[in-house]
């Protein structure tokens, strides 16, 4: 027969203890990355795992206490065996089709792409082994989540033709500790395999809106600033379209990104006011919006964070040094008085920025998943909600010192435009008008009543049938 | 009967993997946001929801694979029922009390205060519906760590009359990843009621000391700043208590703070010298003291943050420019030789302050729950402990070096009273000499004893008895 | 018998609800830390704990649930017993013999430092005891992690000589979330007992690279500026050594850390190529420096921040305020013109170090592992292998926009040596170059074809085998 099973010595001794009895075997086709994390991963659960290869004497480093043996004889010591190889060697599983008949095959792969290929690899390895039971699924996880352990409570999809098959495989992920959904028949192993390939596609949205309002308001502010004094004066202050465009346009963004994060809340509330109900669904566009609010939040505060380096740098650019000595060699436009009026106000503004940064570091902080995870609902939504709109506050009020005293000078609105910082202060200044709305005790009582299950119009006749029982 | 059952047709194929033979029955009054992750999260442990609705028909959106029923449907497929609704809309469930009967009614709801109601929402509930039992318990659970499958390892509580309904529970929370610990009856139901309205109660102490310290220094520091130059010298620098103060306070609150998590260890180390055992408990002022201890490292952790960046921003404030274009104006005041020592001391004072705060970051790094549950035991107190005092060790030398060339000038001791940061590296300084007493040979050997078990007054007769064993 | 058992009065209402019927007892010897912690974990998981105490009635807190007996008494009551006790203190087991004999021991026990005794613990407590059977285990869980639930998933080594002992102790740390791996007979406890006392072992390599890179640079950044200033100018200059000699070595040895990262990748992918499979083990070299990348890129992180915060100080240092207000004295240096070109280049410098920080703050936070945990395998490899190539090519672009008009002035040669910044561009220009060779279609084709499994020499003889089964 040609087989060999290469039984590593240590395999008794570091055989993982499991329940009672001889531990299950789990078969695997393929020593690659994830064969190798998935069969330690087993291996810990208290499994007995097999390797199947092409080469079982030289297939490279497998987990301690695995065995490795060719593909037949790994596939007639295991019920259950992963397919941890590439779509494009599935070909040589049909010579194994005696061996698998009535096994649970695994497919644990992806495509590099989508719409590569005609069928689901999953559909086509059973097409190609008729007799074994096909299960699609586990393919979210990673070689690497694998390696370190990091499964507890994560979401699994799997699907396939056979109940039982399924009922296997979820017995096993729910021992790696892994939370199993069932999608159905082996008709959705297609919508499975594309899973993996979605980049951030929560992220999208929010970098869209950020990528569209940058650039507008680059080109906004390029307009107004650098090829303003070109027309009128003559002056090529190109130089700025680096740092001090950007040090613009970031504050800028950021702030109307944040704004966007409470403002469908607000929306939301009103919806509900206006209709009197919590029961009927929110538009499409809102509940997206309102999906979307984590992410853009932190695009927000990423923007923020470069404000604030690029503000920490102003001193050292080579403009800023030039400016300050040749002011001084100018005696004219020197302060010969101390104004303490300006003191006060760009000190204020500062001290606006500064501390807006700091409560929007915290909230980005509970944003981490170690940290959220561990606060009561209570403090979530206090830290959400009251800092988030405290934060929100602090950073409109540091946008609208900063224009104090120039909003009356007519120098102000070069073109007859509004100046940038105007224009970003629309959104948040709406979205804190409509909060402190509805934090008025008159529209407060009623948003709660609503929220606790109230309705204006309750629909009559059924609550009399329920009511009748 | 006017039941009406709202299957949905995707119900079978996306039903989830559960035990084998029928999953188990789960049935949730209420689809509001809690109701719904709740359902998704048993949906996705292997059991079957049937939510019960006023409305079948129109009540919102459930999660895949659960099905709507009528109340009086759901309660009689569901031996289990979540009861997801608040406490004002309890009284629909007297209509439902034969079919209750019996079943095991969860009760998770909390109250937006404390107080307002006379009984406890669960002995409310089972008075309303005496014939099933009912369990207070899970109201920790935020809608949000449900959706996010953050339960892994969470704690929470429950409650009732009856232990069979408490197990019942019980197993259903270990099932969903949770720990369960039981408070015993129901009459315990307040106490958890009151439990998810406490907001970060481990915060308060470190947040009440860092308001007081900060209210003194920075009363002090304008007294012997801004008042004491108008009314010797009749200046107005009052400009200066946004930034300049505030700068002065939070790295004198942030050091003092610090310290103050060293301090306790130090004190319970020479109360062990001094008792001479380890078995003896701390008074109840220390143990509470040295609980709060990561909170006041991470509250010292974002005071030296706003210190960092207020001092970042120093060049680009108006007065310290105004300063720098008057002083070359004035040319009796300008610095015509370069004081070699002078520029040592600010640059040694400058690298203490930036390294005290890089491993004061590294200090708060390790604090994240997914950092710090990755370290070993004795990673951890390497950090904690070794790291902590040299963080604690820089941080006062940066403070001493402030003063190097200040403390024995007269005009330091305005109105006859110390600076602020002499008055701040008391504590620091006494928690270093207190440490470096420790790590004397001779003590720190009685103490390592002491910690192994060593008494010095063992308490004879028992010992004896257990030898005579 | 003068045995106590001092049941708290509360230990009947608190008692945790586990399966049905009476829940295992567990003991515990030794009321510390380690004891407690555990004793409170397995409350939680459902046990019953019985304490065994020196002093039954003054033994300090125990958890609330828990019982407080003497050793002999506990002793009887568990078949499972915890020793969580000094190796100090083993001797009083041996007065309890008849009372443990067919008892479990777990000795979860570690010492302060390696080699300071003859045997292992573990053995030690199974020559005093030898009717009982010995567990070596669970010794790297920390009470801090016991106290805040942070086992789920956690991986716990044991090893015994008998297989039931193992397979009881196995079965009680699944149910407290952790992952088991036996590590064979007693004789692997000495191995066991020494793993806890690793500290960051996966760090040493790392920081000692990045230590010997600091350590030739901060001598040949000294010699060049300092050194050479002296003898060739007789000027003092040493007070630069404490900031900008460091904010030069700073981002050196951090973009040479960071290039580090990346090259064993490229390494790696030029072997597979040259050998033409990726079936062939990596060399131990190769393997070990893959392994360290993280580490690696954690520790460029960290020194890129220390730059980043040097940087932002520069304009309060003394030495530069003095040079900035001698220049303005010194008519003659100072510029009347404004250089545009000046301008721009200084600025992209400074924005190419913004961004670059920025993405490499990015690459750090999914490092950490409950965001790195969250992502999905391709989200993981786009954020590490697509973003740290682009962040590695931004800051290596900053590193040579520092040089653009200085590296053909022969002053720039000191003493015939290169300037630090040009030594630091060499490895990161070499990493950027073979990624670009990599990414060439027809070597990528090659590669990703390898990677897939294919073979430019398969090992002919064993394929036709396989086939012919």
């Amino acid at each position: 027969m040609g087989v060999e099973s290469d039984v590593k010595p240590d395999s008794v001794a570091l055989h993982p203890v499991g329940a009672a009895g001889a531990p299950e075997v789990m078969g695997i086709f393929g020593t690659g990355d994830l064969g190798r994390s998935l069969g330690l991963r087993l291996l810990q659960s208290g499994y007995r795992v097999v390797y199947g290869s092409r080469r079982p004497h030289s297939c490279g480093p497998v987990p301690q206490g695995a065995e490795v043996a060719s593909h037949a004889e790994a596939a007639k010591e295991a019920s259950l065996i992963f397919v941890c190889v590439h779509r494009e060697h599935y070909e040589f599983l049909t010579t194994l089709t005696p061996h698998l008949k009535g096994k649970v095959l695994v497919d644990l792969s992806n495509n590099l792409k989508k719409g590569i290929y005609p069928e689901a690899n999953a559909a086509y390895l059973q097409r190609l082994v008729p007799g074994a039971d096909v299960v699609k699924g586990l393919n979210t996880l990673s070689a690497w989540a694998l390696q370190n352990g990091l499964l507890a409570g994560k979401q699994v999809y799997l699907c396939g033709n056979s109940a039982n098959a399924k009922q296997a495989v979820s017995e096993m992920a729910t021992k790696l500790g892994l939370t199993v959904l069932d999608r159905g028949s082996l008709s959705a192993a297609r919508e499975l395999e594309d899973f993996p390939l979605r980049l951030f596609p929560e992220w999208r949205l929010p970098l869209l809106v950020a990528a569209c309002l940058m650039g507008f308001f680059y080109f906004y502010l390029l307009i107004r600033d650098v090829i303003y004094a070109y027309v009128e004066t003559g002056q090529d202050i190109s130089y700025r379209i680096m740092i001090s465009l950007a040090n613009k346009v970031f504050p800028i963004v950021s702030l109307v990104m944040l704004s966007l994060c409470y403002l469908p809340g607000c929306i939301a509330a009103f919806l509900q006011l206006y209709r009197g109900t919590k029961y009927k669904r929110f538009p499409n566009w809102l509940d997206r919006w309102m999906l979307c609010r984590k992410q853009m939040g932190l695009v927000a505060l990423g923007l923020a964070l470069l404000h604030a380096i690029y503000t920490f740098i102003i001193p050292i650019r080579y403009a800023v040094r030039h400016k300050l000595i040749s002011r001084m060699k100018n005696n004219k436009t020197t302060p010969f008085y101390f104004d303490n009026k300006e003191a006060w106000g760009t000190d204020s503004f500062y001290v606006l920025g500064i501390l807006g940064f700091f409560l929007y570091l915290l909230l980005g902080l509970t944003s981490l998943p170690s940290v959220g995870g561990s606060l009561s609902w209570r403090e979530f939504s206090f830290v959400q909600s009251k800092l988030g709109h405290l934060t929100l506050s602090i950073c409109t009020a540091h946008g609208y010192i900063y224009g104090w005293n120039k909003f009356l000078r007519p120098s102000t609105y070069k073109w007859y435009t509004p100046p940038g910082y105007m224009l970003c202060l629309i959104v948040p200044s709406v979205v804190l008008v409509l909060k402190i709305l509805l934090l008025l005790p008159c529209v407060d009582r009623s948003l709660t009543r609503i929220r606790q299950g109230w309705e204006r119009n309750p629909p009559l006749i059924e609550v009399n049938k329920a009511s009748s029982l």
